[in-house]
């Protein structure tokens, strides 16, 4: 019956590819759905998801945010509103033809994205700008047809937010887009240990429709760069699309100003590949499905269960911590290396001598780190420890990120860096052509702007610089 | 700048259909979607759906079950291979011919409901009886191209929750729906303060698919029936189409059996349609968005709009309830009809003689009853009436029900007490045709069967009796 327990995912630092993928499949996060392209959302990886929900959920709310939910189906008229938005999307839409048996008059689009239909309700719902500004987000799924996907990072289904917003002037709809920014910003920072870069995106990079796009980069293991996040000003294009306008304070009918903000299940991915190690995953304790696993030890001695059940009980309903025991068949051995592979981020080992002592052996998955915590004391010291590993590994990401970066002016440099997974900090001249030929050459992309500059030159084509922005591959 | 506020809902004594129209978009519920017979659900509707979500998670969580994402594209072929399930659901499919730009080799069809694509995983996964019985939830949207559709009642794409189980035996999984059955009954009347009536469906009425349909049936203020949710005993059908085997205790090759359940978004179409009145709706407290609404009198006198934040805060914090305070310069006149239409269970209003005396002015939305409250000891008193509400609609609720209910032996009575509105319990003989005839004389169909019963006469076709029956219309 005791079979060994075989880890058997790949080298991460030989083949960090292959790595990620036995990680989210063997943890039980996610498998392939049969439509290529698809994924099935497991129960350890959806209640990422659900921690995620509920953390941004109380972010929007603080901010007046509302929830809703708007059609999933858009006329594919509404799509072609907007000039850039449907030579962006297009492409890669999913069209329905058919439905209740009959030829459609319209073919109708799954939505890649709501701006086009939710303007259009905007239209229809605002009149004056006492009822401005008007906030809404909703969770749903989305479908953008990929011709490569990976589980989480990139498939033709996934679920994610999407805010939209309608302020009656320039400065609040940008403003919207800058603190959604940093809203994201702290919740990948305080929530899932992430760090980022952020910043406007290039002309070039810019969400299809957008005046401005401001993104979230996290930087991979690998040193590839992964946008987690992005935030638009759409200054009047989808209003003017979608006619939304209303009174202003002078009665005078004016278009209104928007924005949009979201974030999608590839922060799994994120996750993932921001902490994982040899062993597995490493989950930060505030978003980790399981925050603490009780292992019982010689489980079939007198008062060992009992005593783990209470200390559940005290770590769940006083600590109110995720905790789980485990009493099922399985050797301490095997369970150990289960929950590490999953990356649950604080054991306990509870046996007869360490309940002779009053105390549990704890061990960290962040350091390996065993340690004994005082029974009598558990809620408080198990808090206190969650804490600690939630902040080292914020340290530990933020460490390997400014370990990623590096600063050269020299394209030869950059291009040779960035493909041994780097990131680079460069000058650029800020011209789209200029952008494009870098992109053709080596598939390098700038992720986001550090800072605007005129006072250098452009890394590849030597004219003046525009801004400092980041060079990276991606996810 | 004072209009009048115009609640502009129709009369519901003379107009129901109109009046459910009226009342849901004009508490800004709902709005149609510009796709024929979609919706938009606006935020007020969508908080009573959040809140259902909260609560059947809870349930859920109880019960072992585990929440996860299925794709919503299921290949074409799928749905054939359970054979009353496609055509059950064939007719009024989406289907996506095209996608990234190219017709696809198989068309995909949008998902009416899941058991394919999720009993197709199942059989991916589960090799053992040892990791039975499975137990999944998703929630998600889901597509049935319907010709007349109303906002919540029945709607082209609409929101639900769908629970999957795999059980190693025909006992698990058949107690299991029935069990499924129980709960939601509890939840709609503790929660939602709706009576239902329970049982099995008829073989007519049961899931394109199933072996045993378990249905929860509401009686509507007018008299109709309404399908709250619907539990079914799926037996192997499934498992047999996608091939769901696992190794048994003596360790053969069995295929599993099978239950799924659900309830959606249609809920909220019954909450309006079971406890409106001629004044809009009336929200029971346990699912009401905004639980409390504060109305300052006078609010520009000195201390009044700081003694209502005060007591938002104690209604919100220590009393752990969704409350309201509205300061806007609508008059106290205006605030009383909206929070009236849009059915908040308790209003407040504080001036400053409440003030002078200690008390608030409580008017309760099921009674109109106007009394005090005692401003030192507001959350415990407020709390208490919020229950009493809840009661008071159930049992108001349970009244209707019991009304409308009656007892005939006679095919005349029946069919003319249904169509003035009421529901009535009759012997049938089981038989589908008979059923199909009564339907295609009358649109009347069999809702739930209350017992069997095999000493009486089909009230139809006069042979006998094989069980009690209820009849009725339905939304």
């Amino acid at each position: 019956m005791a079979k060994e327990f075989v880890n058997e995912i790949a080298d991460i630092n030989n083949n960090f590819s292959q790595w990620y993928t036995d990680v989210v499949l063997k943890t039980d996060m996610v498998d392939y759905g049969p439509v290529k392209g698809t994924m099935v959302i497991k129960p350890y990886g959806y209640a990422i998801w659900e921690n995620i929900q509920n953390y941004l959920n109380c972010q929007f709310r603080n901010r007046g945010v509302q929830n809703a939910y708007f059609p999933m189906f858009i006329p594919e008229s509404y799509l072609k509103r907007e000039a850039e938005h449907v030579e962006g999307f297009a492409p890669e839409v999913a069209v329905v033809t058919h439905a209740g048996g009959e030829k459609l008059t319209e073919n109708l689009i799954v939505r890649p994205t709501s701006e086009t239909i939710i303007c259009e309700m905007f239209a229809k719902w605002f009149k004056s700008y006492r009822v401005l500004p008007m906030k809404l987000n909703q969770w749903c799924n989305v479908v953008r047809w990929e011709k490569t996907t990976r589980p989480f990072l990139r498939t033709s289904e996934f679920l994610w937010q999407e805010g939209h917003t309608v302020y009656p002037d320039e400065a609040g709809a940008d403003n919207d887009a800058k603190e959604m920014l940093e809203e994201y910003k702290h919740f990948m920072q305080w929530f899932l240990a992430i760090p980022t870069l952020t910043g406007q995106k290039t002309e070039k990079e810019k969400f299809a429709g957008a005046v401005k796009t401001y993104g979230l980069e996290a930087i991979m293991k690998d040193g590839k760069c992964l946008q987690a996040g992005t935030s638009h000003y759409l200054g009047q294009n989808f209003a003017k699309a979608s006619g939304i306008k209303f009174l202003n304070k002078n009665e005078k009918l004016e278009y209104g100003y928007s924005s949009s903000w979201g974030v999608s299940t590839r922060l799994i991915g994120a996750l993932v590949m921001t902490h994982g190690d040899e062993r597995g995953l490493r989950m930060p304790p505030h978003v980790a499905p399981i925050q603490v696993v009780i292992i019982p030890i010689a489980s079939h001695k007198d008062g060992v269960l009992d005593k783990c059940k209470e200390i559940e009980k005290s770590l769940s309903i006083k600590g109110n911590r995720r905790v789980k025991l485990d009493d099922s068949n399985n050797t301490p051995g095997w369970k150990f290396n289960e929950y590490e592979m999953k990356g649950v981020p604080l054991r306990l080992e509870i046996g007869p001598r360490d309940i002779e002592n009053g105390v549990a052996t704890a061990v960290r998955r962040d350091t390996h780190e065993k340690f004994t915590v005082n029974l009598n004391n558990v809620v408080d010291e198990v808090v206190k420890v969650l804490e600690d590993i939630q902040n080292n590994m914020y340290q530990q990401a933020e460490q390997n990120m400014k370990n990623a970066i590096i600063e050269t002016d020299d394209y030869k440099t950059m291009v040779e860096k960035v493909n041994q997974g780097k990131v680079a900090l460069s000058y650029h001249c800020g011209e789209k052509e200029c952008e494009e030929q870098i992109k053709n050459e080596t598939t390098i992309k700038t992720r986001v702007i550090h800072s605007m500059d005129s006072n250098h030159k452009c890394i590849y084509c030597n004219k003046p610089s525009k801004y400092r922005v980041y060079f990276g591959k991606q996810y």
